[in-house]
């Protein structure tokens, strides 16, 4: 058995979720779970159908992209996973999808405003957008290059990683990550409600205004806060 | 077995009757069921997923939202639930989703129109918005708050709690209720429903006029009125 | 066993389609299946869950609306089946279902234009929607005086009513009809389609033309025509 | 057994993706598979119900468009398939479906703008859109003429039907070819998920400028280019 079975198993699992929750069409995404006192993660295998997988084809790579187990080549987005493992602490599950509405979102350029409750219970501001990237970089190593768009425009933002678990990718899709692969997976799916509601809210209301600041505050601190009271201790 | 059994059941069933109607994601929703002569109501524990949840879990609270039996912390939006039931006679099931339609108009802050018989069969108004809440409410206890924000806004509209068995509370989402849980659920689907034909209606044609009072009138008499004859007897 | 075994046969099958096509919400629809030589039709009971339905409980009525056979109370709309029955030849099916696209141009009052060669292979005109009716209309026998409207509004479009198997009543909801119940719920399931691309041809060009007249008499011609050629002989 | 079984397997397991992938309502669709070598063609019969198909059921014709084995009458549509058959070298399924977005794409009379990733991973143009056709040719032989219609529409605009494998019909619905049935199964459900981002897309954005040319070339040439990365080798 392989010594990164669990990372495996956890990157196998996450990936399954992802047609349940609807996130995907054919093998249009993927998951990694890492490790970082063994300093890699596990990925799912390029273009493999979800019906295909195991966690025995998972991928190990390293947090420079290299492959360190596995017959099959991981996905295209890899170098994305590694440079975002490498550069932002604590994250162990990242997920790249092609989500419909989300993915609208990133077509348009357009960060998702916050409109409601169901969005600051999960993040205290817009969903950032990035900005397509520069030629050079699209033209150098496009999926590392992509990495680096994520960092640097929640640095512009002054964001931080570890309280904005989501990004749109311009004319591209989202990316979400977090402590676990699963919690990865379920940013995914938390964006994608978020971004369909605010289409429609739009649509309803085309001054629909922003979510006020007192009702942002009161429902983060309720899931995320020193006194969080949802779930279970 | 517990003197509670009956409301634990039926909170345990329809709460379970959410992710088969679609109407939350995750665990984004909650039902509860009341017994009001022992002045109880069994609720979903906060946080749980679906497929974990059994009658055994349901968590007993008074209507002043103390917990009467149970080991788990109660849904966050407990406090809601109490107000409600203690204010309003004769309602015995609450639900409060994030469902995808009447969120959006709860986002959009919009009272829902009333545009056809499928709405008149159930209410004789526009689905009523509260307004969000003011700071101070959200500062303070803000789901006991939000029960009165439903309350008052009621009172504002003049409107009665057995007539309108829904309502959007705004920028928030959907709460409904009802003489019993699965009839509160059974609204919950109601409102969502409704929430997509209407915005549609719009899209369709942006001047699309409200239904007339004569239409209105019959269509809720043939389910509601005296001489009802939608249903069996 | 009933003499009207088969038609209350018929009418049940047909009635269980409703839900697997996702054309109703709970109870929000009905099916009937008439048998012509004996003067009568078979439909749903009123507010019967579809998983509680059984062919022994289609409550059979005759062309005034009379109960022939059944304990239970007929379908609140069958009325409007029965004035449909007694007035136009040659239906032996009729479905009454608020389904979402559908109903959402019913309460928008309009007409769905003939868009594109989906809509032509089923009829050659937009699908007609009928004004709400007058007040005197809808404070007397409802259900049956929206039978006249129906046929009423066919005798002002100069439509015949076994080339055109669909209506909208405006604020309601679609009724569709047919030779037999199957092929009067084939027709529902088509005018939700029909319907829903209609929507998004006029969100993606406002200024969407109709149909040309030369490729609108193709299509309904090779399905419908002397010498049509669409399914097998 | 026949000696065309196995393009009669390929089209029989080709057609019974389409109503897994959501892309058909009935039978409104029709999936082809060829082998050059014998000059053939298996499609589906016309209007038969998928859950009554079978290999035995699909029916042989020739690239001329007669039959040359099977009981039953081929799809309506099989003259147009023949004719991209015959024109276009190194295409061996066809794909003709009325699936909602790209039908009201279709509809619309607009060819779908390349928004994003999502598209350029396919093709690096938008999705064409040929004019519907002259009165001539309809009421000629006229799904012999709807190849003609597509193949004339690739002439004008300069494409090749190796590197882009769908075009919308303008009034009527998409069609998809690939190298096998599978493929251009897979390419109508890619073509369905596009339009309808690109609907959303328009909808958050009325402004949404199209992929730049830098990321359209990128995204085309890692799964398609010499030095293609997607997918294992």
């Amino acid at each position: 058995m392989s010594i990164y079975q669990d990372i495996k198993e956890q990157a196998y699992r996450a990936n399954m979720q992802l047609p349940k929750l609807n996130l995907v069409l054919f093998t249009f995404g993927n998951v990694s779970a890492a490790n970082r006192e063994k300093g890699v993660f596990a990925i799912k295998p390029s273009g493999v159908p979800y019906e295909e997988l195991s966690a025995e084809k998972m991928v190990v790579v390293d947090f420079d992209g290299n492959t360190v187990e596995g017959d099959l080549r991981p996905s295209s987005d890899t170098q994305t996973h590694a440079v975002l493992y490498k550069n932002w602490e604590g994250i162990q599950g990242i997920v790249h999808t092609h989500s419909t509405f989300a993915t609208a979102w990133a077509q348009a350029q357009r960060a998702i405003p916050i409109f409601g409750t169901t969005h600051a219970d999960h993040l205290t501001v817009d969903v950032p957008c990035a900005a397509p990237m520069e030629d050079d970089m699209i033209k150098g190593n496009y999926e590392y290059e992509t990495g680096f768009q994520i960092i640097n425009h929640f640095k512009q933002l002054g964001l931080s990683h570890q309280e904005v678990e989501m990004i749109l990718v311009g004319n591209h899709a989202p990316f979400t990550w977090g402590k676990t692969a699963d919690k990865a997976v379920y940013n995914s799916a938390v964006l994608e409600s978020i971004a369909q509601m605010a289409v429609l809210t739009q649509q309803i209301n085309p001054h629909a205004p922003k979510l006020k600041p007192s009702l942002i505050e009161k429902h983060y601190e309720r899931k995320h806060g020193t006194g969080a009271y949802y779930g279970q201790k």
